[in-house]
């Protein structure tokens, strides 16, 4: 859509018509009663917007189509039957399929010990995938950056416990990846990998891990609006991998004075995602918190919101926990969380499969 | 608490804790590694700030101790029993109270017929407290600005069909107010009066409501972090009016590209609220959202988090709505949102009490 | 303009035409490749987006227009000769006129013996206009709320005292008004009426402000879009008030962590207000900052950006002052502040009576 | 800092005191009117305030030091003799030794000609520096990509080009560096590698570009805070990499409606920065304002307040640019923007090296 300047003379016009037609579009002219408005018939991912905007009488030139077309409900649905909902497997579980799925464990994986002891406790209290941080990305350079930092051998063997824990436990298992140079360990030893906040906008990064053909559990970063996190997503799904779990983990606080929160949860990203994409979204109340207190209630929003399922850092003693202690709860707490969870689901379950 | 330079003298020092003493307060002195701490003791709230941070030397001044304490459930513990929720009789409905409250009607009063209309529907839905614009904030001038913008005569029109409706069909009345000059002519009529978001900040207005001494819905701004919205309800509180409900209406979305959402709503501040004071917190999921098709989503998640009530726009045909028919729902999906949150509310509730 | 999903039907377009035809203005449908668009030709602001939206078959309905007509530069281009910016007189200063105009003088009017000394020290330095605060906005109902917080007659008293200062050291002066309560006050008082960030949402003040038909120094607020602002700025150019001073004050930090400063200053909002409006747009660096050091590189930064002037807070001993005492700066450093404007307004003036 | 609950028993004092010893630091106890504050004596680094927070009886834990040391200008001056501002090389150019430093070039390299035709442009306007992008970040995949999207040759034959042009034309080379994959490679072409908002927070890569000892641009992320954006500064300095050039380019916008600019310059960042750290500050206005006609108004106003130099995008014919035409200028105006820059710097240089 090209929205032209009232002062602007026929000439231009004509002009930015011609433009048009050198990309193959037709335009399609309205006259109006203060402006002329031009609507581009064809593919508009073709026209490079920005070059309009320079033309001489030009006010603002703007796509009509969305970015995300291969992630679309919306696209999807013209190609054919309407999409249902994608269902990912990890490993045994099924993410997206109709029933929360929880995702639990340790923040950072300190010992082969510490994370068994975790483990067992998650899976006792009915979480089905396990996590644990192994690179850990840190605000701060003088802060503990995970075992992975210790080195390639020091990352294999982290990874060897969290891949034997898992199987000890019959869980699938994740990790964060944080570097290009991860991704092959990385995708040897789990069965989902993570892509953090901070790492949504690495083109690179994410296209190479896209490419292991492995489901992906990918976090929304905390500045990002949704057309521009669902945008990045094509990245992974135009490499022909669709097992894409999306994940909202929180937005900066708005406005001034304290902070009571790391974050602000985006709960309204929950619905708005599911109504423009086929692919399952997942909530993560720890980071967005930040407070241990907070979990419960955000876990059950969440749910009520419609997430297909939870990612939660648990630890049998927050208070030794070498990272954020502060946002990690034990195993049972967690195992309330799920049982409420399960009950908020049930109330509202008829609805989300008739939206 | 005041943090002094690295490189700050002795006498520098010696010359803040003369300054503290001049507000009668006791100074601390902590001598660190790096620089000195001088922690207040006595009442913080006497010390003008903004002065300490001239002085040379200061580094950084700040409050400990939180500025609302009137309302602070920390402070109230400190004063006597643990203070209990506070519960606000507006007419027979009690807010705050353990159940969850819903106010619902039309966004903008129209017609007697359309008021009595939804007035009815949603009471048959099972809604509580009817609400009813008639004096409209808007962005743009040219807008409907509401039946009270034409006069005197016809703002005490649209405010007796609203008492006249309530008392029909058995609902105490809210209705927004938005200058000074309608205090009077508001309060005689409506048994809660709603003070919205825009109007957050208007200290000479809210502090004229709250001595009306009737229950009050304010919403909080949509760019106020919680510590300033708690602070500015101190100012009705000071007038010893303490019959205020909270609420959470959304604040500005982040991130570029296409808005999905009106506002975002800020779910994570509902638990906040309730930790941080013992005034109910409400949630207006119809401005946040914007959309209809959000309002399910959000209003079960809102129960979820810990809302003590819920207000929502309802019209019996969004498309004839004169004003945001885009974000209105039908009587007939309002008690759809109704039954799903009492589900959701009986599934968590048992934490609530237990917090 | 109203873009369909790209699955409406015939009779949804037809519909959609329908309803537009109902405002009076015409439909022009254009048929793209996935979807139908429809144009509007006629006065957009006569009818209700929103109503669209509810439709069925929309999936968008926005206005290509802008919302404040009134003083956008492109329309009154259109109703005749390019217009000229605004020159507003302030007393006999010239606000927009080309030469930059400084307001300066103390935060809040302590007393007669403050006020004439630093009224006379920013006449020294080279001021036009002087503040002085009498009503302050406050965050907490427990600060000092300035003197015409004493009743009637200490605002009358106050008042008399800033109309004295001006008189006696030749300068028009300018207060903040708070709320509806104090219109006729201070309009008997000052020259130039200012109305604060945040009370920028305030319809009905300030409509009631607008229509004393004296000069009017209008802050955005600090959640407030550009777009947002001038909208309201139509609220008083509707009651015939064009002698308004747009003025930006910061907006909301953004991110984690630290504040360095009271609030982001939005530099680029200058150069895009001066091509949106033919009003003259001021900037204020005191409440921006909220630190005195970085007054004189925000001040320059924002006449190099095109601001008509700046509005600083001085204070001959920022120490005592009673309120933030650590935004306002010194006579002598305000004479170095001005001095350096007008050389960065000498560097760049060419090019801005060129744009 | 450790700041107690009202209500916690001395035990719990006791045990957070123990806490604090157990990592090699002394604790301070101010017992005041309504709690108690526990200072920290010896490194704060060293302690996880996570944990403490969930110690019983606490309610803040948090750093009173700066979390960016090894930059930090107070901290550098504690060490030795007051540090000057750091004058960074790169090839003959001296970055941040008082005169402004201008840099520019095409947004995308496009070919061979295009490159040496814009060189030689902005070569005669002043520049010193030239830009050219070879691996764009793009926020679609279905957009252009740069040359380095070609392959290894193609990446080659583009960086080249571009050693090429900056050896003709006498100046140093920068271009953006993407992934981990690509440091190597520009590395051996370029002069000054510069990362890009998107990957400020990639720590993985900053480190690994560290590690080359070249000089490096840092551009802070658009949702990044200031104390963030300097925290990861320390992962390159940490390699003992200290030529890192500082740069901002615009922050999220704020507010509803139109954005009139892509984001929103923080000015304000500059003098905070300069305050913060002996590195140099530079300001890219392309990116930030996202339009032409905008950059000679804040590239004025980014050197009025204090920025080291400036990153303009500069094409020929900005219609035909295949990457964000919208935002560049030509030579021309490069020459006009950089006059003007130095007038400006000329008006404020003499307060610049007093503060």
């Amino acid at each position: 859509m090209i929205i032209m300047k009232s002062e602007a003379t026929k000439e231009e016009v004509a002009n930015v018509v011609k433009e048009i037609q050198k990309y193959g579009l037709r335009a399609d002219v309205s006259i109006g009663a203060y402006r002329t408005v031009i609507g581009l018939v064809g593919d508009e991912s073709k026209i490079p917007f920005s070059h309009f905007t320079v033309l001489p009488g030009v006010k603002e030139a703007f796509m009509v189509e969305t970015p995300y077309k291969l992630i679309s409900r919306e696209y999807a649905g013209m190609s054919g039957p309407d999409i249902e909902n994608r269902v990912i497997k990890v490993g045994d579980v099924e993410v997206g399929g109709g029933e929360p799925v929880f995702i639990a464990g340790p923040c950072a994986v300190e010992s082969k010990e510490q994370l068994f002891r975790i483990a067992e406790g998650v899976k006792k209290a009915g979480a089905h995938i396990l996590r644990g941080g192994i690179f850990k990305p840190r605000s701060s350079v003088h802060s503990f950056q995970g075992l992975g930092a210790s080195g390639e051998e020091g990352a294999q063997q982290a990874l060897g416990w969290l891949r034997e824990a898992g199987d000890t436990f019959g869980m699938p298992v994740v990790t964060e990846i944080r570097g290009e140079g991860q991704v092959d360990l990385i995708a040897e030893y789990v069965d989902l990998i993570q892509i953090g906040a901070r790492n949504m906008y690495d083109q690179d990064l994410i296209t190479k891990v896209a490419r292991k053909q492995k489901p992906i559990l990918y976090k929304r970063h905390f500045g990002a609006g949704i057309e521009e996190f669902l945008s990045f997503t094509e990245y992974m799904v135009a490499e022909e991998n669709k097992d894409i779990i999306l994940c909202e983990r929180g937005i900066l606080p708005l406005g001034k004075g304290k902070s009571y929160s790391r974050y602000t949860l985006d709960v309204t990203a929950v619905p708005v995602i599911r109504r423009e994409t086929y692919l399952p979204i997942m909530v993560d109340p720890s980071h967005a918190a930040g407070r241990r207190d907070l979990i419960f209630d955000l876990s059950c929003a969440s749910i009520a919101a419609g997430a297909c399922g939870l990612i939660i850092e648990v630890h049998y003693n927050p208070v030794e926990a070498l990272v954020d202690g502060q946002q990690q709860i034990t195993p049972d707490e967690l195992e309330e969380v799920i049982i409420a969870c399960r009950r908020v689901h049930e109330a509202v379950k008829y609805r989300k499969n008739r939206d």
